[in-house]
């Protein structure tokens, strides 16, 4: 990229809150440099876009933004890179969720490639009131998703967020942060570290320039990128009101897969994935059931080991016999056939099949049941 | 009822191992007098009911068991009484689950009118391994139903059954065990105090005759009834290999509302819960929801109560702008302006709201964030 194309870029991303589809659209028609030199000028037919650029057109600090990014040694990324991922905002263009539109610069830090990572990615996300239980479900899921090369998206926040990161890095594994703020601007302040070693050897994303302070908007608009860069959304704690909901919404608009951890129905941190759950979301309780989403075709999560009895194989007339015989003591052919309501040629039958399986015992002419069970 | 018909009733109780369509469709078509007298001499022309009542069709222990039944104070149900309810076993006829058929004759115990029962009624089942959790819940379950005159179904056993129907007693509500023995042999025997006190307040029903032992394969037919007698069946915990998810499958077969309660996913008394929450039944988690379901038209669980936030009402417009405010010092307006991307006429007029909501403070041409939140 140029240096005057990526200035554009960098001129663009902060002239207008994101994301601004009316911005989009210039930039289309026109290419990045063209569409900065116009919004720069004011020279805009698009009122909208006039009145959105208006307070910020005068202002380029492109070059210090930019400076910035290359002290932290990271890169833009545009529509226009190969490195773009498949967003699939595409149906999203003018409908109800305003916010709904494909970012138009991610400022990026991180030696993972964001397409590489996208075709394979979940998202974990959750409170960051979390738990005990929660903090573990969340680093659980996250080691297994990484232990199976899927990488673990979430939002950097304290809480869920940060036992996912935490666990995919102490997996070696890959984990993308997408923060709400700019990417110099560490946020929370306890996760600066945490935050710089995912810049280090993950990915960590954000769609604002440097200095932009995270708000509570900015974090709503940041969730659609979170679930935008995953096959499935989990939700594994959410409180009544949590912004995990909000990323479980954007998943469902998006067409990805949203998932929730069930708790315990005393825990207020589980309130959210219970509704959730009740609304349609899918319940996963370990990582192969979020592999199954995400993975490829076929990739189907083993079927859990049930406990099985020796009477599992047995027929329905042998399970009677077998009932009728008491716990302790011995019983005739008759007794049994009696006991089971089963006529006595059958039981003789059954009795022979059981004794074979070597559940039942023969004893002069008597049968008890075997004790070696 | 007379008595020769009670005693035929008693006789056809036992003759067959319950349930036996065709012991059913003998006596539909010739009463149930009728029907014993030609069991009794064996004088039947369906082989298969011949085979299924050779064993036992010779000993007749009809008057003893009518008189255990006397002595408990108890009473037969059939369909030709008014108190039997519609259990919906019609579609059932002979298809894939043998057992899918209506009783023939019900041993009851207790006080309660069994069709003004089932009206109005949720089976509340689980492991009998349950955890302080699943009791807790249990519990709170029930009493909640009860409090709201619904009755509480379960299968008198320990664990999740004795919870609920001991928490169902002590609010003072109708509580039905359906047993999987004769009523008069209590089991579990540590639960004996538990089933007098179900069979003097509520209703204790059984399919078979006095003095028959409860088996693996009476459990599972009895299962059946548990959930035809309920609107709902909820499974509060499951391990890998429970009982209740076979409760669940007839609650499903029969047409039944299948509900699972969720737990931590770290416990394996939730791991059969879990598995019906994945495959489709609905989750509960107070009893609101349950009433819901098994409850008058329009009887709706009341939305639970989600904190607010006073920033909920806003526009997205005011919502950037109050954003845009730091959390201590003040901006101008051309300050916010640029930090929200707002053009600045638009900004003082939100401003000017966010002022009149008590949201942020107006002070010698600068806002700030109000403190009083």
């Amino acid at each position: 990229m140029s240096t005057e194309v990526e200035r554009a870029w960098a001129y663009l991303s902060r002239v207008a809150e994101p994301p601004c589809p009316e911005l989009a659209a210039l930039v289309d028609r026109v290419g990045p440099v063209a569409a900065a030199d116009k919004v720069r000028r004011g020279d805009l037919d698009d009122d909208r876009l006039r009145q959105r650029t208006e307070a910020r057109r005068e202002s380029d600090c492109a070059q210090a933004d930019l400076d910035v990014l290359a002290r932290m040694g990271g890169r833009l990324i545009t529509a226009l890179d190969h490195e773009w991922p498949l967003l699939n905002f595409v149906a999203f263009g003018n409908v109800a969720r305003p916010q709904g539109h494909s970012p138009l610069v991610l400022w990026a830090v991180g030696p993972v490639r964001l397409d590489e990572v996208a075709v394979r990615a979940a998202a974990i996300v959750g409170t960051r009131a979390a738990t005990a239980y929660g903090e573990h479900v969340a680093a659980d899921l996250a080691a297994g998703l990484v232990m199976r090369d899927v990488a673990v998206v979430s939002g950097g926040a304290f809480g869920i967020d940060g036992a996912a990161h935490r666990a995919a890095l102490a997996g070696d594994g890959v984990t993308v942060a997408v923060v709400a703020g700019g990417i110099d601007l560490p946020y929370p302040a306890g996760h600066a570290g945490l935050l710089r070693r995912i810049a280090q050897d993950g990915l960590m994303l954000s769609e604002y320039p440097p200095g932009c302070r995270p708000t509570r908007s900015r974090f709503l608009t940041r969730n659609r990128l979170v679930a935008a860069l995953s096959g499935a959304t989990v939700v594994v704690e959410a409180g009544a009101r949590s912004g995990a909901a909000n990323t479980a919404g954007w998943a469902e608009a998006l067409g990805r897969s949203v998932c929730a951890v069930p708790g315990p129905v005393t825990s207020a941190a589980s309130v959210g994935c219970h509704r959730l759950l009740r609304e349609g979301a899918t319940l996963v309780s370990r990582s192969e059931e979020v592999i199954e989403l995400v993975g490829r075709m076929g990739e189907l999560a083993p079927v859990e080991q049930r406990p099985t009895s020796p009477l599992d194989a047995l027929t329905d007339t042998e399970r009677r016999v077998h009932d009728a015989l008491p716990k302790r003591g011995a019983r005739t052919a008759d007794e049994v056939a009696f006991g089971a309501g089963i006529p006595a040629y059958q039981v003789l039958g059954a009795l022979a099949t059981l004794e074979v399986a070597g559940l039942v015992v023969h004893e002069g002419g008597r049968w008890r049941m075997s004790r070696r069970r």
